[in-house]
């Protein structure tokens, strides 16, 4: 090309690189956190009936859904706003409220995502370093960005941060602060009371997750009429499908089959963690679908992801500071579990 | 709200107002330029297959919808990008390449999103008028915007501007030519050339209009690999969903069934056009799935919109300068523009 046709905060910007996907399916899949199980049957029947109206435009404010959550959280449909994913919501915020110079705060490690979507927009991001107990960075208190994230349980430790600490942590900001609940079906609590009491809070949750539905692509963030109205306005007007309203709507109604799911996995999560650390790993408290665990000495994450690999068993690792001595493991069925198990059991005896 | 959260440029912009989708069924909907067919039973069968895998994200760079449309133009995969509809392909445009305070030229009256988008991103919009002849407007020629818009066939109007003309304009301009081709399947002949051939020019498609699934949103852009690669900076990892893929797959695979509704609406077009002027309209001859239309000396645009939206037939109006005398028609069913010769008969008799 002879010229640059991009903005040079675009050109600086290396993309964000999500997890393999890979085309062919013989791998144990446990590298981008998706839920073992199948979504609900309603969801696929919502979907069958949708596809008859598929010539015709989605309503732009997705309300079937937005009724579903409004009912779930106690909260009306302006509270609410709709994405095509929760990342559609993290790159609405970003766009919506940092100015090109602009700063965003948040602790670190934590989902890359954040500070691409800062970059792209010309705006410099705030990392500040978690303490070695994984609660809150007191430098994240009170500072002047406009946007504080905290991804909470966090990504990619799996720790949590209690909702009181939050509530502290949003009374000090001038800024907005979203809290990325994506994993919070996963945990004992959560933060959405806060969106309902704090004018400077958005909660966004996926249905990605919990809901097993990362391939059709639904969030939602909740907050404050004002807080709302303004991230519509950069929102693509028809930003979501049919096909998804009409799923999304029907998974959120089906609470009970998402909760035996996530019941499923978190003990899953507890006999993956004990076994690990069993077999000398070091294995962070996990409230999320997966957990974030340190080989025993002698054997490096990096290594340990290869030889997984190797045997066709896919987790995740980040070549980040912090976290290049973890590898990332996705809470999978049982027998998935036990083929990592199996795995990992023959590598820790050869090294 | 005790404070703003938002950026200036946000503050300052209102949001695009998307044509009005009706929560009930009972109107003869004209308003939003849908396809009165449904989409091929291939989609149909694909998205039911693909149900099954909802657990699962999808493909990053929905490869199997980028190797129909490589099959179809015959470009290399890394020539197309695929969006969530061609609105969010535009929204990337414009972040990917306007600098704050930079510019971005298109001809006007058109698509109202355009200046949405660039006002959104602290940008300024120089629209220049289209001459009365709706050829290419002289002032559009060497301007040194980052990105020069042209709706082709142009959105309201339903005018066509030749591929030579198109061509002269990309050689004559520093930025990128984004060529918006929603509707270019109800033309005569396209651009889609011009991605090929010029380094600065993206050609935008849609599979809302001819393929019938507004519903679904799937849209791609054709360009040289290395504007591809820039615009895949600011896409979200899994900006489409698995249905969209596979449904929109299995669309572009079936030409035989969107080509023959494209004629089906062809000839209703021109059936509406030739009754429409008969009972003294003046209607743009078009080349999109909708008319421009002028009622007769005595009842006004806004007069003849709101007479028809009390028979519950729906078409757009819109209040900008140059269309504020038009309205626009979505060309329907044969028993859809029926019902509206009717009322229309009726209107014009009272007036």
């Amino acid at each position: 090309m002879t010229r640059s046709y991009f903005r040079k905060s675009v050109e600086r910007t290396g993309a964000y690189t999500p997890g393999y996907q890979p085309k062919v399916a013989d791998y144990v899949k446990l590298n981008t956190n998706e839920n073992p199980y199948p979504p609900s049957d309603r969801v696929l029947e919502a979907i069958r009936a949708e596809v008859a109206r598929l010539g015709r435009y989605p309503d732009p404010t997705s309300d079937t859904v937005r009724q579903e959550v409004a009912k779930l959280f106690d909260v009306r449909l302006n509270n609410v706003l709709v994405g095509n994913g929760s990342d559609e919501l993290l790159s609405m915020v970003v766009r919506a409220t940092v100015e090109p110079g602009g700063t965003v705060t948040f602790p670190s490690p934590t989902y890359t995502l954040y500070e691409v979507l800062v970059a792209l927009e010309g705006g410099t991001s705030r990392p500040v370093k978690f303490p070695k107990d994984w609660s809150l960075p007191e430098g994240l208190f009170g500072n002047d960005s406009a946007v504080t994230f905290l991804s909470n349980p966090n990504s990619p430790t799996g720790t949590f941060v209690a909702p009181e600490e939050v509530l502290r942590l949003a009374k000090s900001l001038k800024g907005v602060l979203v809290i990325d609940e994506a994993y919070v079906d996963f945990a004992e609590t959560h933060c959405m009371a806060l969106a309902r009491e704090c004018e400077n809070v958005l909660v966004l949750r996926t249905l990605s997750k919990s809901y097993s539905l990362a391939g059709l692509r639904l969030g939602f963030a909740v907050g404050a009429a004002e807080l709302i109205a303004g991230l519509m306005k950069v929102k693509d007007s028809y930003n979501v499908g049919r096909l998804a309203i009409a799923g999304g709507a029907a998974a959120l109604r089906d609470q009970p089959h998402m909760l035996a799911n996530v019941k499923k996995v978190k003990a899953t999560r507890a006999r993956l963690a004990r076994e690990l650390d069993g077999l000398g790993f070091s294995t962070l408290p996990s409230q999320a679908n997966f957990v974030l665990t340190r080989p025993p000495g002698g054997l490096s994450a990096r290594d340990y992801y290869e030889k997984l690999w190797e045997k066709l068993i896919l987790v995740r690792w980040l070549d980040e500071p912090w976290v290049r001595q973890f590898v990332r493991v996705t809470v999978g069925a049982d027998d998935e579990i036990d083929r990592l198990l199996a795995a990992t059991r023959e590598i820790v005896r050869k090294k």
